[in-house]
C-alpha cells in the first residue's frame, strides 16, 4: 500500500472508508446467502432418504448458521486490519493451531458423511438386511447420514459411526448355506449312513420350502481320532439357514437311531498296566 | 512500505505512531469480547445439560481468558513489530514449531467435544442407559463434554474420553435375548425333552411379566460327543434377560429330574487291553 | 495495487471493471468445459469395463457437476475480492481447514480408484475368480471402480472397498493341492499301509480327470503318541481340491477296514494303583 | 525495500542501523520477560498441587530459560539478516527440516501435560485411589504433570507418561461387587443349598460391617459337564471384596461339608469294552 | 504489475500479448518433451528386466501422457490468469485439497517402486526363490515394479503389492535344516536309542546325496510327562529338508521296532478308589 | 527489486557485491560458532551423565559439524542466488520433499534424546534397577542419551531405543510381593492347614532377613474341581520375591507331609458302564 | 518487476539475458559439483564399513546423478520462467502432490539409513551376533547401510530393512542361563533329589568348560498336580546353554534312575462307580 502522504491523504482515506464499507456489504451479502442454503438444505433433510426429525434438523440448521457467522466475522476482521495497513501475519500463524485442530477432528466427519453417501448410492444395504461390519451382525434398523443403527440378535442396538463402515458383509443378497457336521463311528458303513442322510434330506426338501438346493451329503470332511465326519450342504433362502440346520441335525440324529448308526462318544484304547 | 525519507519522514513516523495506537486499541477491544463471550458461555455452561459445577466453570473460564489474552498479545506483538519495519518471518517459523505440538494436542480435546456434542445431539445413549463401548460395558452414570463415566457391574466406574466412543452397543433400546443351551443324552428323546422345556416355559411365561416372548425350544444346535444340545430362547425387558437364564436353567433342571431326562456327564467309551 | 489517485481513477475503474468481466467469462468456460467433460466421462463410464446403471451414472455426473460449480464459484469470489484490493488471507485460512478435512476424507476415495485400475491393469483376478483378501475369501461377483464384491461360499456377500485389496490370493490361477493326513497305528507296516493308499491313487486317478497329479504317499510327517500319520498329496484342477480330498479320505478308509489297517483312536497306557 | 540509490543512502543507513538497535533491544526485552515469567512459574510448581522438589524445579527453569534464549536469537538473526537485505527463505526451509522433528516430539510432551491438567481438572482419580489404566492396576501414588505413579499389587512402580492415560477405570468410587461361583452335584437339592448359603451369608453379613449388601445366592448360571453352578453376589465397600470372596468360599464350603452337600469332581461316564 | 495507466498501455498489451505466447509456445515444448519421454521409458519396459507385455506398456504409456498433459493444461492455465492480472490464490487452495488426496493415494504407488527397486538391486529374492513375505511362503513367479506374485504349495497365487515387502525371509540360500524330535520311554537305555539313530542317520546320509551335514543327534531336549525326547538335527539342500524329515521318522520308527525301543503312548498313573 | 536501469547500474552492483560479501561473512562465522558450540557439547559429553567414550564423541561432533557447514552452504546459496535477482521458488520446492522425508526420519532421533532426558530426570530408573519396559524385563546395564541397555535373566542384552520407553514398571522401588498358591484336598481340615502354613511361615520369617512381613494365609482363593486353593502372601524386599517363594512352597510340603495334610492329584468321579 | 517501458525495455532485455546465462552457469556448475561427490562417495562406499560390490556402487551412483540432474533441472527452469516474467504458482502446486509422494516414500530410505548408522555407531550387533529383532531370531550375516540379513537357526536368510531394528536382543554379549525343570513325584524326598542333581552338576562342571557358573538348585519353582518341580540354574558361555541343558536332563534323569528317584506321568485319583 504504497502513497504519497501528502497530496493522496484525502483520497487514500476517502479508498479506505469504500473499501470497509465494501467489506461490510460483501459479509453481510455471504452471511445472508450461507443462512438461506443452510435452511433449505435442512428443509429438504426432513424428507429426504436420511429422514431427520423436524426438531433436530432444526437445532443442527441454527449450530450450522451461527459457525458460518462468525466464519465470515474472522475473514472480514482480518481484511479489514489489512486495510488499515495493520499486519495479519500474527493472526494467521494462531489460527493454524486451530486450523489443524479443528481440520482432523472435523475429518472424521467429513468421513462419516462420504462414507454413507456411498452405502446408499452403491446400495451396500438397506434398512432391514442382515450384515455384519467390523465385528458386529445384525439387521440394519436405521442408515443416516453419519450413522447406521444395527440391531444385534440379542437385542442390542449397535451405533455405527459409518466411517467404520469399510469391509460390510451382507448375508441377505442370495441363497444361504445350511452346513451340518455328522460323525459317525469308524466301524459303521458310510455308503449306508449316506444313503440314510439322503432319505432324510429328500424328505425335508419336500417339506420345508426355504430350501432352494439339497441338502446332499457332501462326503467325508475328517477322520478324526473317534469318528468319519460327514459334512451335510443345503441351500437356503436368507435367514432361513439355522432352522433347516437345527431340523437336519434332528432328523438325521432320529433316523440313525432307527437304523442302528452310532454317533460315537469319544473312544479310547487303554493299554492297562496293574503289576506297576 | 516504500516512502521518500527526506520529505515524507514526519507524516510517516505519524503514520507509524497511529498504527500502534489502533492495534492497542483492536487488542483492547478483541480481549474484552472474548472475555464477555467466556463469561457468558461459562454461565449457560452451569444450568446447561452437560452440568458442571459452579467452581469447575470459574476454573476453566479463567483459564481460558488467560489463554486468549497471551494469543492476542502475540498477534498485536507482532502486527507492532511489522509496523516498525521489523521482519517477523522468523517469529512465524519458531511459532510454527509450537503450532504444530499444540495443534496436535489440541485436536484431541476438539474431537472428545465433537463426539460428545454428536452422542447427546444423536440420542445415542443417555445416563441410565446400559451400554457397551470400547470393550468395556456399565450404566452411563455422567454424560460431559468431554468425557463419559460408566459404573461397571463389579462396581468399577470407568472414564472414558468422548474420542474414545466410536461403535456404541446400547443394550437398553428394545427387548433382549435370553438363551440357554441345554445338553440331553443320546438315549434321551428329543421330542419329549422338547415337550417338558416346553411346559416349563409356558408356565414360566405366566408368572413372570418381565418375558415379553415364549422361551421356546428353537432346535437342535449341536451334535456333542456327549450329548444333544437343545437352545430354548426367549424375549425379555431390557436387564431382566440373566435373570430369566438363570431361573430357566434351574426350572428345566428341575423338570428333567421329575421325568427323568437325563443332563449327560462327558462320556467316553474306552476299549481296555490289559494283556499289553 | 499501486496508482496516483488523482489522475489515474477513471482508468482504474475501467480497468478493475474490466478484470471483473473478465473473471465472469472464464468462470463461465470453466464450468462449460467441466461440465463437458464429467458428461462424457459419464457417457463412457455407462458402456466399459466397469459397468455402471445408467441411473447411477447421472446422479454421480450431476453431483459431480454441482460440487465442480461450488469450487469454481469459491475461486471466482477469490480472484474478485482481491480486484477490489480486499485482502483474503482471512478466506484462505479458513478454507485451510476444510481443506485438511476434505482432503483427508477424499484420499481414501482416490487410493480405492486408484487400487481398483491396478487391479484390473494387473489382471489380479477378475469376475469368477475365487480369492482371499483381507481374511475374506469367496467368488468374485463384481469388480467396480470403488468397490469389489465377493460372494463367500456361506452365501454372503461381501463389500470390500479397494483400497482394502493389499495382498490378494487368487485361488484359480493353477492346479492347486489336495492333501489328506492318515494316521495308522503303531503296530501297522507303514510300507504295506503306503502300498494300500498308493494302489487306492491309482485307480482314483484314473477315474477322475479332475485329479492332475498323483496322489501320492509323501511320508511320514508325524510320529504322534497315539499314531504314525502318512500325508498323501494330489494335484487337482482348481476348485476340485475339497472334492478329491472328501473321496481320497473315504477310498482309503474302505480300503484300510479291507486290508484291516487300523486308524487308531487316542491311546493311553494307565498305571493302575488301587491300593492307595 | 525500494529506495532512490544516489539521494537516499545516509538516511538508508541510518534508518538500518536504528532498525538493528530496536531489534537488539526488543530481543534483550524478550528474553528478560520470558525469564522472570519462567522464574515465577517455576516458583509456584514448587508449592503447588504437582509438587516438584527444588532442585527439579530450578534444573527445568534454567534448561527452559537456555531453550526460550536461543529461539529469541535465531528469530533476532533472521528479523537483523532482512533488515541488511539478505533473503532468509534458505534459512526458513531448513528450519522447516527442524520444526517437523521437534514439534512432532514436543506434541507428545504438550499431549502429557494437557492430559495431566484434565485428570486433575475433572477428578478422575486422586492419590491414594485403586486405578486400572492401560491393562495396568494398582494404587496412585503420585499424580504429576507429566507422569503418574502407581503402585502394582506385587510392589512393582508403575510410571506411566499421562498422555496413556484414555480409559480409566477407577475402582474405590463406590461399593464393589464379591462373586462366587459355587458348583454342587447334580444329585443335589438346589434349594436346599440355596437355603444353607443363605443361611451362611445372613451370619457372615452381620458378622462383617465391610458388607454393605447380601450375599444373595442369584440363581443357577451354567448347568455344566459335572456340576450345577450357583452364583452368590455380595456388595461391599472398596477393596473389601477380595477378603468377603475368600472367606464366602470357606464358609460355604464348611457349612457344605456339614450339611453333605457335595461339591463335585469333574465327573465322567465310561463305556469300557473289554473285549476288543 | 505497477504501470501508468496512460501512456503505458499499449506497450504492456503488447507485453502481456508476448507473455501469453511464450506460455503457449513452453507448454508445448513440454509436453513434447514428456510424451517422448514416457514412449522412452515405454519402449525400453518392453524389453527390461521386469517385463510387461507391449499392450500393457501401451496403455500405461498413453495413460501417462494424457495425465501429464492436463498438469500441464492446469499450470499454463493458472499462468496465463496471473498474467492478466487475475488473482489466483483460490485456485491454489483448491487445489491443495486434491493435492493431499492424490499426493497421499500417490505415494503408495511411490512406495512400492521404490521397495521394488531394491529388492532387485539388493537380490533380497530372484524369480524361484522360496521366500516368506508378511506370513506368506511360497516359491516367487515374478517380480515386478509394482508387484510381486508368489506361488504358494496348496496352488494359490498370492500378489503381494511390492511396499509390503519389509522384512523377507529367504529360504533357499544356503543349507537347511531338518529337525526330528524322537519320543522314547523314560524305561529306554538313551543311550542305546541314540546308537541306533546314530547307524541310521549314517547309512541314511550315505544313501541321500541331499544331506549335507549328520544326521545326528542333540540331545535330550525335553522330559515330558510321558516320554523323554531326544532331537535329531541334519543339514541339507534347500527344499530338500522335508523329504529328509519324513525318511527319517520312518527309518528311526523301523530300527526301533527292530531294536525293540519303545516310542511311548501318553501315560498316566491313576489311583483307583472304588470305595467311594 | 525494482531500480533505474540507466542511472543506478553502478550503485546497484556496488551494493550486490556488498550483500555477496556479507553473505560470505555471515556463513563463515555462523560456521565458526555452531563448530566451537558442538566441540565445547562433545568434550563436556565425554565427562557427564550420559557417558560416552571419547571416539565415539570425536567421531559424532564431526558428523554434525560436517552437517551443518552443508546446511549453511545450501542457506548462503539460496540467499546468494535471490540477491543477484535469480527465482529460488523451485529450489524451495524440492528442498520440501527432503525436508519432510528427513524431518519424520529425525523426529524419531529428537523423541529419543527428549524421553532420554525425562527418564533422567524424573529419575524413572537408574542403573542397577530391575525394570519392565515394553514386554521386556532385566536389570538397566546402561542408560543413555539415545539408548538403554537391559540386561534380561537369561543373560540376553535388550538395547531399546528411548523413545519406546513409554511405561515404565520399576520392580526394585519398593517392598515386593512373595505369592503361593497351595492346593488341598476337599475332605482336609482348611483351618488345620491354615495352622500348620502359619507356623511355617512363622519359623521362616525369623530365620529370614529378606522376609518384611508375613507370610500370611489370605484364605480360600479358589474352590476347583480338585482341591481346595490356599493362597500365602508375603512382603519381601525387593529380589528375595522368588528365593521366599521357593522356600515357602518346600516348607509348606514337607509339614504337609509330617502332618498328613493331603497335596491332591487331579481328581475324577467316573461312572463305569461295562455292559454296554 | 516494475519498470517503465518506453525507455528500459532495451536494458531491461539484456538484463534478463544476464540472469539466464548466470542461471546455465550456476545449473551447470551445480551439476558438476554434486557428481563429483557422488562419484568420490561411491568410491569411499566400495572401500568401507558398509562393503558394497563395484557393480553395484555404480549403478547407485549413475542413478542417484541422473536424478540430481533433472532436479537440477526442474528448479533451473523455473527460475528462467520466473525471470521471464511467467508466473510459476501452478508448476509450484502441482509440484506438492509429488513432494508429498515421494518426501512420505523417501523417508523411509533415510530412516533405514539413520538407523543403520546408529547399530553401527552404537555397537549394537556385529557380523556374527547372535541377536532377536522384531521376533527374528538368528546370527547376523550382513550389517548394510539400508538392510541386514540374519541367518535363522533353520538356515533361512531373513533380510530386514534397518528401519525395522527397533528394540535389538543381544544373546552374545555376556555369560547366557540354561535352566532345566525337573519333576519328582510328591512321595519322593526333595532335599535327596537336590543332593542328587547337586552332584551331577558338580561333576558336569568340572567337565565342561563352557560352564561359567554351577548348575545349582533353585529350589521349589511349583506344586504341580502330579509333581514338585525343582528348577536347576547352570550360567553359560554364550551359544552353549542349549548343549548344557540338554546333557544335564540326560544325567539328572540318568542319576535319577541309578537312586531310583521317580520323574512322574500325569497322576489321577479316579473314583469309581460302577453301580450307577
Amino acid at each position: 500500500m504504497e502513497f504519497d502522504f501528502v497530496g493522496e491523504l484525502p483520497f487514500r482515506v476517502l479508498y479506505g472508508a469504500l473499501q470497509l464499507v465494501l467489506i461490510f456489504i460483501i459479509a453481510g451479502i455471504a452471511i445472508g446467502i450461507s443462512n438461506k442454503f443452510i435452511s433449505r438444505f435442512s428443509e429438504r433433510r426432513k424428507k429426504a432418504k436420511f429422514k431427520m426429525d423436524e426438531a433436530k434438523a432444526d437445532t443442527l440448521a441454527s449450530t450450522a448458521k451461527s459457525i458460518v457467522k462468525y466464519v465470515i466475522y474472522f475473514i472480514a476482521g482480518v481484511a479489514i486490519l489489512e486495510s488499515f495497513g495493520v499486519d495479519t501475519k500474527g493472526i494467521i500463524a494462531a489460527a493454524g493451531v486451530g486450523a489443524i485442530a479443528i481440520g482432523f477432528a472435523a475429518q472424521k466427519l467429513v468421513a462419516d458423511i462420504i462414507t454413507g453417501f456411498f452405502v446408499l448410492f452403491e446400495d451396500q444395504f438397506s434398512v432391514g438386511d442382515y450384515i455384519m461390519v467390523q465385528g458386529i451382525d445384525g439387521i440394519v434398523e436405521e442408515l443416516g447420514l453419519r450413522i447406521t443403527k444395527v440391531r444385534g440378535f440379542d437385542g442390542s442396538l449397535h451405533i455405527i459411526p459409518n466411517r467404520q463402515i469399510e469391509i460390510v458383509t451382507n448375508k441377505i443378497r442370495g441363497d444361504m448355506r445350511a452346513l451340518v457336521d455328522i460323525g459317525i463311528a469308524y466301524e459303521e458303513d458310510i455308503d449306508k449312513a449316506t444313503e440314510v442322510i439322503n432319505r432324510v434330506a429328500e424328505e425335508y426338501n419336500r417339506e420345508n420350502e426355504e430350501i432352494v438346493e439339497g441338502p446332499t451329503v457332501l462326503g467325508v470332511s475328517s477322520l478324526g481320532s473317534s469318528d468319519v465326519v460327514l459334512t451335510v450342504m443345503a441351500k437356503t433362502k436368507p435367514m432361513a439357514q439355522w432352522e433347516v440346520e437345527r431340523e437336519l441335525r434332528k432328523r438325521i440324529k432320529l433316523s440313525f437311531d432307527k437304523e442302528g448308526i452310532e454317533i460315537p462318544h469319544q473312544k479310547h484304547v487303554v493299554y492297562n498296566k496293574t503289576e506297576n
